[in-house]
């Protein structure tokens, strides 16, 4: 396809959705992306950039000069165009900037000045806002006058003489009232005010428990600055959701279309974590050399232990995990958590206790070497119910992201006391 | 709080949003639920019940009499009322349906014919449709007039004769056109339209691609039957991004308002999985029970091996199962991200075969021990990086959800290369 045929490419890509363009960006490899571009340059318009993968993008935004990227920044909603700015390094960002018009760039440096993550960098500024004291027809004539207005809008905050707002009003509710009634008797005046500083996963809680399709974004002083709509949250939300598994497990970003090099320097520093917890194992492991050469059969067991110990632990810090980044687990319920995972621990402990406790005593026939690896394993698994609970609700007490470094520290504890609590047993109990 | 003071309680909670009285019951021990629940009777609405998490609600509807559940079903939208009733039994739920106006029973057991998952289950039946030859003006006229419409709508649907969708026109456009103009002329003809039958995991991941506020759903024929709105998609995107790594970690459902017997059911089976593949490990273990008796050393090192493997194969995992589970990874770019993954194991490989190697010889004073653990963590990582990306993907390519057994497959595979690699090269380098 892309063997220099551009017309074709041109006409197949001509009938797609943009969000369909930017997947096709996504899906060529990195060399390919610039023809692609180059074959279909009047079809890049300003939804596809803000469709793409931030890594796409930012390579994309790279390789245009700046006043063309400017271009593309002005017809974006101003959310979008932060986010494709956001990225840029400083000297980039700056000669973007210089090429947009006053109006436009005043928008984007106020957004880029708030913090990473936040609320204002998620708002658009493009709503409507409205005065109390209008009737519904009012509004009508208001919305049906002004051309300058968002093209898509859901939802009209309504706001007093310093700008704060006191009510909104879904259109349905303003299309299904006669002309006469005041807009007051119609908003709802319980509202979900979003301060322009919180974390973008907070916004994105908030929006899915109170089924929110708007919110209005509102300054330190409570004055209206910009408002949020769900379809901006909706990524945020996949996003969140899903950047758990990837820190979980030491991936980092985890993004397919991240360049090599980041990939490389976030997933090694946890191979390397890994490498000094699995240390810990190791040295216990030595500790009881003299009774790994009395009986070879422990060194094929131990690692039995640990990984059993490991698996169960994984299991109760993915549930911690997702029950802490959903505010379902809080400091009023852990005690009751715990208490569930530990008896859940229990019921499993004795399941696989019993299993290999037996297969062992009857594989090697030796009943003692099978009693002390079914007490490590037990030993084991509560240990890790335990762990498994505590270190991610420790990270959280501390303002630390439990999915990141979790799994590190309920590993070496599980692989410790695998190995510990097994070959202690079995020296202890005279069997070596 | 909850002992006997229940007027103090009630006054507390009547200042509440319906989410937080859900979540009050969630933080709750199963024990005082029942408690909650008598104390505020009268507060209890069909919203809380919409917001109360599965298990929970479960619990609380099987301790009601069937004719308060279709009290409370009726006032539900249709999706709500489904969500609650599809948990019951096939008796309580008959139970339950007899209850109910003839009308809403008939739309309930629609719904429920529809498979579990799927957009019929999800969509409502409270939408607006009306038919092309209308104008802007009718259309207000016939909202203001007809007092049995939805409550909240954000799209109109336009729909022919046959009551199939031939566009779509959100109120912000309808609100600020002139009352002649024909809705013909302001509706968007490019539709999302949803098949009854689609998995809601595929419906939620449109929802966010093409960033639709609300869709028609449309039965084989293509006649408008309901639709979906996204504050009912919200949840299902967070929750199919957020079971992943439930999934991967083999704690199934990953609720912690599970009943703890279900937990156990379904993490036990994960364990005693672990258990067998953790035998395959062993067993190469004891097939060098000679070599170790030689060298104690490797007895210690060994499951260090293992466990750097096991550790890189579950990053790339987690990273393949994500891109699958979004559709970034597809036929198309299978190979190009295999070849990704392969790179950056090469590099993640070289760099902590180097560090274990170099501490390896200085530590034991033994450099080809050193040279026989690097050679043996290269390629660990390596195959961790070929079976984090095939070992999903063959999964997906088979219909069955890659998070579900992936991790199994990678860690016995890293578990078992690990410990061959290891000893196999030890005792092959001459070293015991």
């Amino acid at each position: 396809l892309d063997a220099g045929e551009t017309d074709q490419v041109y006409d197949l890509v001509e009938r797609l959705h943009p969000a369909d363009v930017a997947d096709l960006f996504e899906l060529l490899g990195a060399d390919e992306r610039p023809m692609l571009a180059a074959a279909i340059t009047d079809l890049m318009g300003s939804e596809v950039f803000a469709e793409l993968n931030d890594h796409v993008r930012e390579l994309l935004v790279e390789s245009l000069p700046a006043g063309e990227v400017a271009d593309i920044a002005e017809q974006l909603d101003t959310d979008d165009a932060v986010a494709m700015l956001e990225d840029l390094d400083h000297e980039d960002q700056q000669a973007v900037l210089a090429h947009l018009e006053p109006e436009d760039r005043a928008a984007i440096e106020t957004a880029l000045s708030y913090p990473e993550e936040s609320a204002g960098r998620l708002m658009s500024r493009d709503f409507v806002a409205v005065p109390g004291h209008m009737t519904v027809g009012d509004l009508i004539d208001y919305l049906r006058e002004d051309r300058d207005l968002a093209n898509e809008f859901w939802e009209v905050f309504i706001v007093d003489a310093r700008y704060h707002p006191i009510g909104t009003c879904a259109l349905s509710w303003i299309l299904r009232c006669p002309r006469g009634i005041a807009l007051t008797d119609v908003m709802k005046r319980d509202q979900n005010l979003i301060p322009v500083d919180l974390d973008q996963e907070e916004v994105a809680l908030r929006f899915q428990k109170y089924a929110l399709i708007s919110a209005a974004v509102v300054d330190p002083d409570g004055r209206l600055v910009g408002q949020i709509t769900v379809d901006d949250v909706v990524h945020i939300i996949q996003e969140e959701a899903g950047e758990d598994v990837l820190l979980l497990s030491g991936a980092g970003d985890g993004d397919i279309n991240e360049p090599i090099r980041e990939s490389y320097a976030s997933r090694v520093r946890w191979l390397i974590a890994n490498l000094l917890t699995a240390l810990v194992g190791a040295t216990i492991i030595s500790h009881f050399g003299g009774a790994i050469e009395k009986l070879v059969a422990l060194a094929a067991l131990s690692p039995m232990v640990a990984s059993i110990g490991g698996n169960a632990g994984t299991q109760t810090m993915a549930v911690a995990v997702r029950a802490l980044a959903t505010n379902q687990l809080t400091r009023a319920n852990t005690g009751r958590i715990l208490w569930r995972e530990l008896r859940v621990a229990m019921l499993n402990g004795v399941t696989v206790a019993a299993l290999i406790g037996i297969a062992t005593a009857l594989f090697f026939a030796n009943p003692l070497l099978g009693a002390v690896i079914a007490t490590a394993v037990m030993v084991n698994i509560m240990t890790a119910g335990l762990a498994g609970v505590v270190v991610p609700v420790l990270f959280d007490r501390f303002d630390q992201d439990p999915a990141v470094a979790s799994s590190v520290f309920v590993t070496m504890i599980t692989d410790s006391m695998g190995f510990f609590a097994f070959l202690g047993l079995a020296v202890a109990s005279g069997l070596v």
